[in-house]
């Protein structure tokens, strides 16, 4: 499928559902609106699904992994080989999402989406499924020139939404989006910058730790990034073929791909919500769809996070990213689910109503 | 077992146990810290079970209702029949709380405390177990002299305490606590007031959502309270007597007992909130055992925490109690430990360490 012909087929979700969920909401054994946010969550997710039974109890992530040029300006406290070292244990189940996503009932689909090595998947015990859709083997250097041909920036958003489309198509009704990529918080800032108006100095942060000084080298990184580049924020393709990573344009895509057959996507932190920003410049209605796992420890996250309109639903001063933050969030988003279809109203429990 | 004795007998939790389980964690695979607070709690609970396999795979809810003689001054937004109907709502498993609890594993066990009518039980499916501990048919009005007698005040605390004692016996390894008292916040506000130190006018808020005129009057009782039974923060089982409620004791019963059996018990809201004020102020200690499940709505709860020096897991506006904001933090808390356990190292990965 077109990318044009993806995004005109959007459509924001029904207003008429989310109505018919709130009038059900109060009818339920509770004091009005006591259960704050969950209630919010439970009534649009009605809108999405376009129902009064969501049903979310099938759950999948996609974890996309790539690599970045710009580590070669050590903005990263760790070596490069260790984003195919990570994705190795993605497939063995041994890390954070694969953990957390077993305590919510999660499937974990890991997919190389342009790192530099390939996994040799001979002799590993393969916990977890895996996909190969290597755009190219790391990006370039966007403190040189841009991260990846224009080609490839389509390609990396429709192989994302692909992958979504397939998991939709096969039963899950709620896709959490993760990422892998040393390096990929300068990239995920970069793109930050230029489609919030925030500064590199508010928006670049430490990532997986770099100290003081690093993290005055990122600054300085991603302001050469965007000079050099001068991507336009009015055109989100070409942000993203600037300053942007193959695993970002990926999940931009599985964002396109959840408001497209109407599903819901949770994003996890600040490298999800930079391919959030993506997707929302290329589609403002894909917001209708998202929700916000939780609120990173990285700087600028808030930032993006305000500019979607996305209220987090957990902060737990996390800043691993992998998905982790939306898999805690899953759990929430289930109880919201249950709270909604399965309390007895004021009447079924014989219940007395509020007097004022 | 006698209250001195319980007191005396509870010990915090051994840091040698924490200090282990944190070196642990600098072996994962994940950078350091970088999952923030759930390495925090991870941690706390090899400290509070004395090992660096924490288990709470079997989850419990002890709710507690009481009724509260203050309700004849109009404090509550709902009628007083409410606290029965609701306990036969939960034993049926139509109530938030049970769908909450059903979310994430946990067990629900309903208690009448102390509420005026007896539950006919006959022609009722029984999706839950109920245990009757009634202390008394509801307190006598706070605003007119004490709620309890002394006698009545260390009753509802050993009741709470042997429940939660009965729990941990058959395997129970994270207990939540829950309430259900309609007019329960005025006391748990005035327990706050003393506890705390705050004001009345920070201390009250809307409970399940009374008016502008009716959270005036709701201030002016708990002064009245205070005016009329002058309680002493120094004795806090004379505060329950004074101000208290049957259920607040009984949640402050499984406090102690979460502290003496060396279980993490997860608090709930504001009437929770208050519950453990009175079991911090009896035994400084159990704090090392408690975990906030979340951060109500309602105006001083906030401040409660902030004295117990306890930080919430989730913050999600909910204002509704039963134990709901404890059963949602349960799913984090489950998490934590996950990635405590599951996550390999950084070694058993093959995974590169950081250079910085």
């Amino acid at each position: 499928m077109d990318l044009e012909e993806i995004i005109q087929q959007i459509q924001s979700i029904e207003p008429s559902w989310v109505e018919k969920a709130r009038q059900h909401t109060e009818k339920l054994a509770i004091p009005p609106r006591a259960l704050g946010r969950l209630h919010d969550i439970a009534e649009r997710l009605c809108g999405i699904f376009g129902t009064l039974e969501p049903d979310v109890s099938s759950k999948a992530f996609l974890v996309m992994a790539g690599d970045h040029g710009v580590v070669a300006d050590r903005v990263s406290a760790f070596p490069q080989e260790v984003t195919g070292e990570m994705v190795k244990n993605f497939l063995r189940g041994g890390a954070a999402i694969n953990a957390l996503a077993r305590s919510v009932g999660a499937e974990v689909l890991v997919v190389d989406m342009g790192i530099i090595p390939d996994v040799d998947l001979c002799g590993h015990e393969m916990d977890q499924q895996f996909r190969i859709c290597k755009v190219d083997r790391g990006t370039a250097n966007i403190a040189r020139g841009p991260a990846m041909s224009r080609q490839q920036a389509k390609q990396a958003i429709l192989h994302g939404f692909q992958l979504a489309s397939e998991l939709f198509a096969s039963g899950t009704r709620l896709l959490g989006t993760g990422d892998m990529g040393i390096g990929n918080t300068t990239p995920s800032a970069a793109i930050g910058v230029v489609l919030t108006g925030e500064s590199a100095a508010k928006m670049v942060g430490r990532g997986t730790g770099v100290s003081d000084e690093a993290l005055a080298r990122k600054r300085e990184i991603v302001e050469l990034a965007l000079a050099v580049n001068r991507p336009n924020p009015a055109d989100a393709l070409g942000v993203l073929e600037k300053v942007g990573g193959f695993e970002i344009g990926g999940i931009a895509g599985c964002i396109l791909a959840g408001a497209y057959y109407r599903r819901p996507v949770v994003i996890d932190g600040f490298i999800s919500t930079a391919g959030a920003l993506v997707a929302q410049a290329l589609c403002p209605r894909v917001v209708d769809y998202l929700f916000a796992g939780h609120c990173s420890e990285e700087a600028g996250h808030r930032m993006m996070l305000a500019h979607l309109g996305l209220e987090p639903i957990i902060d737990l001063r996390l800043r691993l990213g992998e998905g982790t933050g939306a898999a805690l969030a899953m759990g929430i988003i289930e109880g919201a689910v249950r709270v909604f279809r399965e309390v007895l109203t004021f009447e079924a429990a014989g219940v007395s109503k509020n007097v004022t």
